[in-house]
């Protein structure tokens, strides 16, 4: 394809390596982007190179943040005796869309495998232990896809859980198979709400 | 949402509103950027801010460009006597994809539209019957949609060019109501070797 410009033509083949994109989608956000009034484009730029400068998982939880503590995780709001387990930081951010649980995370990265050698220590589940005993914790929920291997994974960290914890899972309307990015919010809610002991 | 940062947020936001975009889709964009290898994200973000700030229509034909003239009107081996009058980048871009056409294009920007107050200036069509002279041009192929504003601007187009001038248009297998920029690159390519006078 002969674009008039190698720089724009790069500029779309990465962006057509972006999740979801393609060629096509990606010819149209250059061409919206460059048709768009001088400085839109230099903005989203400059957006981006600020976050890719300081994006990084938070240092407690695993949560995306430009702060080494996420705002979650600095929120004095927050109740501490709450952890909410995820595989990954999309799942996170789906759970806080719900507004319904108002503890802290813990992001796995996720799921266990040991075909892809993922073990324990690749999840953080020995740093989530620990979080246990340092911040007094009374519930944890595995909120993990209801998949066999987000549900093996669940499995795994109820029984390295130390005794006397309440432990419990989402519960109504996670659909089998379903991931809980896909999810809608009031599904999300509900199954927070109806959260049953694992 | 609460997602750990204001740009991280902000930038998720100015995804969202790209064309074809949504919350859900920049979200999983913008996650997946700042979980790959470092300085990927940047490279993208340094990408875009030489586009934003390179990027300009082509003197000649209005083709996306980093350079005054693009390359399709800088190329010697590109045939000077025929023009192919298209309404955007977009459909200039899908004619080169099918790589029949090897004369220089016409970007118009655009249908006439009294609704919009868009005339015959806005579309640059005085520039291209001074080009046409200019040029040498044998041939016009008016390669626009097969919409009522595409053949409307098309007609207009054809009465305003002088005499003696073949003027064609694209023929077999544009549907009705089709845009070029949604075609198959062999029909438009069949299109294009089917051209029928106007
Ligand atoms: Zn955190
Ligand atoms: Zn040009």
């Amino acid at each position: 394809m002969d674009d008039g410009g190698s720089d724009i033509q790069a500029l779309i083949d990465a962006m057509a390596r972006l999740p979801g994109l393609g060629p096509r989608s990606a010819r149209r956000i250059v061409l919206a982007l460059i048709g768009r009034r001088p400085g839109q484009m230099a903005q989203l730029s400059a957006l981006m190179a600020r976050v890719a400068d300081h994006a990084r998982p938070c240092a407690r939880c695993g949560n995306i943040s430009d702060t080494e503590i996420c705002p979650i995780c600095d929120d004095p709001r927050r109740q501490t005796g709450e952890i909410c387990v995820v595989e990954t930081v999309a799942d996170l951010w789906a759970l806080e869309r719900g507004r319904a649980f108002r503890g802290r995370y813990h992001v796995l990265g996720g799921t266990l495998s040991a075909l892809d050698d993922i073990g324990p220590e690749d999840l953080g589940i020995p740093r989530l232990l620990s979080r246990i005993a340092k911040e007094e914790v009374q519930e944890v929920i595995l909120a993990l896809n209801a998949t066999v291997e987000g549900q093996t994974t669940a499995h795994y960290i109820a029984d390295a859980l130390p005794e006397g914890l309440r432990v419990t899972g989402l519960a109504q309307g996670v659909p089998i198979g379903g991931e809980l990015d896909y999810l809608d919010d009031g599904t999300i809610t509900a199954a927070l709400r109806a959260r049953r002991n694992f």
